[in-house]
């Protein structure tokens, strides 16, 4: 068991993110983590301090520490803990201000927080976007959507749509494929004018089935095949119709988001 | 006008959080992103630097390349391009392996893939928490919430559970307080046993009247009246309760589930 903290002088989110994605290469060992997040006085960072050299102590081993602190005073308090510290912000900075020839802000906060009031409002927005759109709600907003995600029910449509909200102020709607949509292998009514936007999603039925079941067990709508025959005829849809479509079974939103950017070329709004 | 690349083997979401975050620091630059994820062959990888290339003779200064690849053969063929590479991987895992005495496990796509299936399992049922448990919906499910969100419409409360789910896999229901809940000092029914979990969010009366405006312009709903009578009451109750509590008109919805985290303790699930 090894420590590991986060230490911010803000939100904690980059440090941790980055920390996070960097332990995810030593899936055999199990870290304790500890947040410690606006460090931003000398008194909060002689705490910070103190806290690692505890869990030192109780370890007996160094602990790592990823910390974005753009005060360098903090910083070397940090360093003088006994953990090993590794700043995103010293690591980089230097060698990108030598790029650009141009000195950093050294402003704190500046990642997470409302930078420009129009893009922060725009990215709110989109999160009301999402939620307004969500399950084939308010068709007549899809002009205003950069995508519209389509599929079964319980696809993973209604998360993807979020997160591309959320992480890049993406206007997404989705739209449900229901039992009268899929009689047909042309599309719904709703999407034909926007076909340029559609995305689908489509799922193995066996993981289908098993999503469902822990929704409405031992329905109909869970059975295995109901499941079977709502992917094939959703994916029979899709390929009639040259919608490009992604097997999300295997993969998270984040990955899902990530491809629909990708193929689609959507722009981020940050 | 600088062209910024943001180079990854897969979703590329650490290396645009790990660019973004240090470019904030260079307010005054205009940033041309240009997003490539999922570079994961030879082919993709020489495409890349031909891009890479491109833009260097265009804009007639090398680009910035932010990177996450695990391939060593890639990120040297990176490094050839011309372009000033910022290699996440490369500037942190050899200090981290000797710190933990263990080599890393050279494998891509573990930052935002799923790894453990019943987190994220958790993580996208508490996506689900936050949207059935949105705007005071079934009370019922309060038990098992992480935290509750209180407050006068449009504070913020929706967007902040999403993110808590999305991001920390907390499990968040929201509470709006609605006239009939303001005309009392006592919580309203369905929030007083869960004293415990509340979080109250406040907002300045003119940034609530600018935002509801938006939505409802000229109603009384936005007007600055209603405004101040609904965000007085409700942080007379916050206070007679002793609900700690956040004015959240200038800070950013990671900046609130930062805070929210860090007062109340609240442990991550991921």
């Amino acid at each position: 068991m090894r420590t590991v903290f986060f230490i911010s002088d803000r939100t904690g989110i980059t440090a941790e993110v980055l920390g996070n994605s960097l332990l995810t290469q030593f899936g055999d060992i199990q870290f304790k983590r500890v947040n410690l997040a606006f460090i931003d006085n000398l008194e909060k960072a002689h705490k910070a301090v103190s806290k690692i050299k505890s869990a030192l102590e109780v370890d007996g081993q160094p602990p790592l520490v990823f910390s974005t602190q753009i005060s360098s005073e903090y910083r070397n308090l940090l360093s003088s803990s006994g953990g090993v510290v590794f700043d995103f912000f010293d690591a980089f900075i230097a060698k990108i201000e030598d790029t650009l020839g141009e000195k950093s802000s050294h402003e704190a906060g500046l990642s997470h927080g409302v930078i420009d009031t129009k893009i922060y409002a725009s990215r709110i927005e989109s999160i009301n976007f999402a939620l307004t759109n969500d399950d084939g709600l308010n068709a007549k907003n899809y002009d205003n959507a950069d995508i519209i995600l389509t599929g079964v029910s319980r696809s993973g449509k209604t998360p993807t749509c979020l997160f591309l909200a959320l992480q890049y102020g993406i206007y997404a709607a989705n739209y449900p494929l229901i039992e009268e949509d899929l009689h047909s292998m042309n599309l719904p009514e709703a999407l034909k004018q926007h076909k340029e936007k559609l995305f689908g999603l489509s799922i193995s039925p066996v993981r289908l089935q098993s999503i469902r079941d822990e929704r409405r067990a031992n329905s109909g709508y869970a059975s295995i095949d109901q499941c079977r025959k709502e992917v094939r005829r959703a994916e029979d849809i899709f390929v009639e119709n040259k919608v490009p479509f992604l097997d999300t079974s295997q993969i998270s939103i984040e990955e899902i988001a990530a491809r629909i950017l990708n193929k689609k070329k959507l722009k981020r709004r940050y």
